[in-house]
């Protein structure tokens, strides 16, 4: 069900390339030595560690390489297929009543979907059935949000734990400047940390964060879709008011330049 | 129905020329040549887009260019001439019916509002009716909301690169002090980035993030007297009626100075 | 009706002599000259003006100079004297009729209170008016609101573009290290943009936008108690019933120290 | 009623007297004059003040000093007590009717409570009751809030005027290197102003304008017990269930360790 | 109840042990000497404790360690062993009638839950019972969000000391530069207030108060729970039913790769 979303790993190779490619370009593949030092490399990733490790519980922690994970898939919602589908079930349950359901459910392999459905097929009131479906959407959203958080709270360390990398740095060149020689090369690996830091930040944490958040809204804006699908399918609505009231949302998904019919409703 | 936005392009062009004008009259033209530097401008270019490709999902990114060239349009909100159309229309409709308004329908150029007459003439329920023309406020609120934060996020993420490529640019420089008389040209290389950084953003990214909210909010607001005055005329509220209620949204754009009549409220 | 408020020019001319002070008493007058730069003031003005036309619509930045002439004036809202007017008009309202407060009208310069009792004389349903005047405080704050975001907007891109001009200069300084002695007179000038970006930040449009703020808050608390008296008013409201009701919004402007009689509430 | 809030006083002392350690401990007691600066003393404080005038107006300003000297007084809200009072209100009401409590409002200094008792002799509905004090409380709310807003801007103008003052101080030193023996002297006075204004915004202003806000918190905290207490009072609630809602928002004061009774809820 | 929750030091002593691993693979154990100055300790220390002392009074002040402590504990929310007992007292209700449950209130160690179980035997009605319950748990929020607030505090002015410090250790180096030879190491020390304190802020005191909000919504998150149970309990609801309805939170906990039966809904 869920993808490869190829433009996370396609835009952290982007951002290496480019920073390789520049380097390169000023100074030769030899400059790359000196983008590499192990100590300050284990003060950002440990720094970064032990925030995130007194920042949250086991629990949560065991779950960063899973969201972190997340960002690389990527789940298909396709809006105009779910409208179609809660159309067809909208108009079996008019024809053949709300029973007659039942046997669309083995197939269909959406869970949320499928949840609703069976609770209209219990005969669950329809406030309630809303109510519980509402609520799910709820506790998906905190859990989601808790996961980015860790993501979040990586992206905010990494800099900070840069500079405290810098700090440490500066100071053990400053307390030995017998070598003015070597001011300059000391000075250069003080500031790497900072680089990792913000590289960490920039080009991973934070984008990483922000796409996870949007992929939760989408989640959530899809699951609202399938709510009002169902609570129509359960009140027996007309299926083709039910495709009119749905389409409202299709408007986001739908491109600016196709107003086919002149009394359909443009946009913007 | 859109007609070019002037300010965006003229406001880059004098940021730009009041930015050369500053080089000349310090070093003459031969100073542009310091502010030029290609790795430079691919480390920032290339980091913004390797942030942007992991934050958003491809079809957020395909709606990056469109969404930047919106604001190079203005869509004219002339809110007189719409209570003045919503008054006519109401007008009609209680000399001559609801039905008498079809016809209006065909010259109706604005969407929104023809939608609106329209389910009024279909005989949708006033509240179904509001409901649906607030959701589609609502579904277009959130996809603006998606397509500036782009434009926001580039405009966060410039500066950041802009200081990841200075870090870099030092790094490379302490490494190799040997000439001395390279420090003074390498360093100002090294801070070509922050400065193309920043003027990506503050020229660029952020004014148009802010531009774009400022015209959402207008177009929001537009749509909402729309649906006032839909619901007005399929009330068959008194034309006089309306005109009043409608006419405190006119206040927003209307001068300070133009108390015409005594009995009317002037305001601050 | 409104009036200078000196406050603003005292604190500009403040601010500035005392930084003229601090410059002559480590310096002498000769320090001045240190401080003007045509190019530097050219960049910041410059750079924020761009800003301001791509930020905003040719509309809002015509009223940006009206916005900041607002902060050079004063509306004195004289509380204590509104809630007397508004219950004489209740006492009189009671005694012959809402009818007779028309003659009131004619004298009446606050154009709110006057609109609002025009509306009560006119039978407007106590419900309707209510939310009629309320929505005109909306309109208000929201025409207050995009006014004052010019200002605080200006706020933010001058520290930005006094940081792009610095750069500038700073890149310029180090292409031309030939003559080490104009290496502090050209770092001087450099730091002139900073220096103006946050002379205007600090000095002018943060303070200026957030005293536009509590003008609005101002108005706004003023106008609540206009809709209330009012409200009292139609609805034949007991005139002392009613100045103990407003007197509760009197105590924001009372001082601590006057809790005239034992039975009345003092506060904190 | 009131009394001083020593741990102001204290926590100034203190701050003052590490930093005043911290210089004699490396540079003996002659390090303090390197500390004073007339000049840069009043670019900050007269920085400050300037934006202030801008910021605010007249009557706001003339509070500022009150608002200071309220973070050094301390209102003891001793709750267990109130809720006694409540409960013995209750209890005589019930036994002796509403009015026989005209004689505790003689004995009760609090003057919200002694407001509230009096509303409810008087025979005002609850509804109206609660809803005035309510509004009481929002009243003082925003009184404080303004008042504490002028002390958060001294927080926030402090550090900005710091650093105006020290890019004043490197321009005049950077134009006049002659002398490079006066470098260091003369950039140590340039770092004098953000020394100061960084000190007056985390020794002064933040702290006090966040110590103002949880005592504005904590008295409406107290109020809205009163005002559960009057209502209860006035309801003619029964005395035991009366104490026992209350003592919900004592759970608040009282500390973790004390579940007395086995039937009674601890808490974590 | 509570168990040490080892995230905490483990945390801390990872971060320590990497800065001391990457002090000593640069410059050996004689590094460590570089980063002990006893006075820039006392000016970080020193200026932090007399920010709280002055934003906090002297009970909040008393909590500061209690609170500390807080986040080397847990409490085990055993969020499906709580949904089972909550259902066995379901059906015991049922069966056994409300009063039943008296014996059971005698082995249930979990104050909030015994609490609620109670009110409902002592026949509360539910809207109370939830009420009450309610602000119980807004209470606790609020006294978890004052306790954590100073270590929030914490965590802000530890920085901005250290920067003071730093501050001060410039301007004394700055007017002493007779030994040329003493600049670096002088400089180091300066430096070190500025690592002291981001090192307190982003190793102790920002992850820790990020971790009690954590706590605090997890506990939250439990009472809710329970107060949905106790209100089935009361209620009479069907035992199956309240499990049923109670599992939507237990979703939050389990994994997502546990989709066990074929009609149950699985999530995304």
């Amino acid at each position: 069900m869920k993808k490869l979303d190829m433009l996370t790993p396609i835009g952290i190779a982007i951002g290496l390339t480019l920073v390789a490619f520049a380097v390169i370009s000023t100074s030769g593949t030899s400059g790359f030595a000196s983008f590499v030092d192990f100590a300050s490399f284990i003060i950002v990733i440990g720094g970064v560690t032990a925030a995130l490790l007194i920042n949250f519980t086991l629990k949560d922690i065991k779950r960063f390489f899973h969201v972190m994970k997340e960002s690389f898939t990527e789940e298909p919602h396709d809006i105009p297929k779910l409208i179609d589908r809660l159309v067809n079930l909208s108009d079996k349950a008019r024809r053949e009543g709300l029973l007659s359901l039942e046997e669309n459910l083995r197939m269909e392999d959406e869970a949320f979907l499928r949840k609703g459905i069976m609770m209209a097929i219990d005969g669950v009131e329809q406030e309630e059935l809303v109510e519980i479906m509402n609520s799910e959407i709820d506790v998906l959203e905190e859990r989601h949000r808790k996961g980015r958080l860790i993501v979040e709270k990586a992206g905010e360390y990494a800099p900070s734990w840069g500079m405290i990398g810098t700090l440490i740095g500066l100071v053990l060149m400053l307390k030995n400047l017998n070598d003015p020689s070597l001011l300059g090369p000391n000075m250069a690996i003080a500031l790497l940390t900072t680089l990792y830091g913000s590289l960490l930040a920039n080009l991973v944490f934070l984008p990483m964060a922000s796409k996870l958040e949007l992929k939760t809204e989408e989640e959530i804006f899809y699951r609202q879709i399938v709510i009002e699908g169902v609570a129509g399918v359960q009140s027996g609505q007309n299926p083709n008011t039910l495709r009119e009231k749905l389409s409202v949302f299709l408007k986001d998904t739908s491109s600016k330049k196709k107003p086919k019919k002149a009394g359909e409703a443009g946009e913007e």
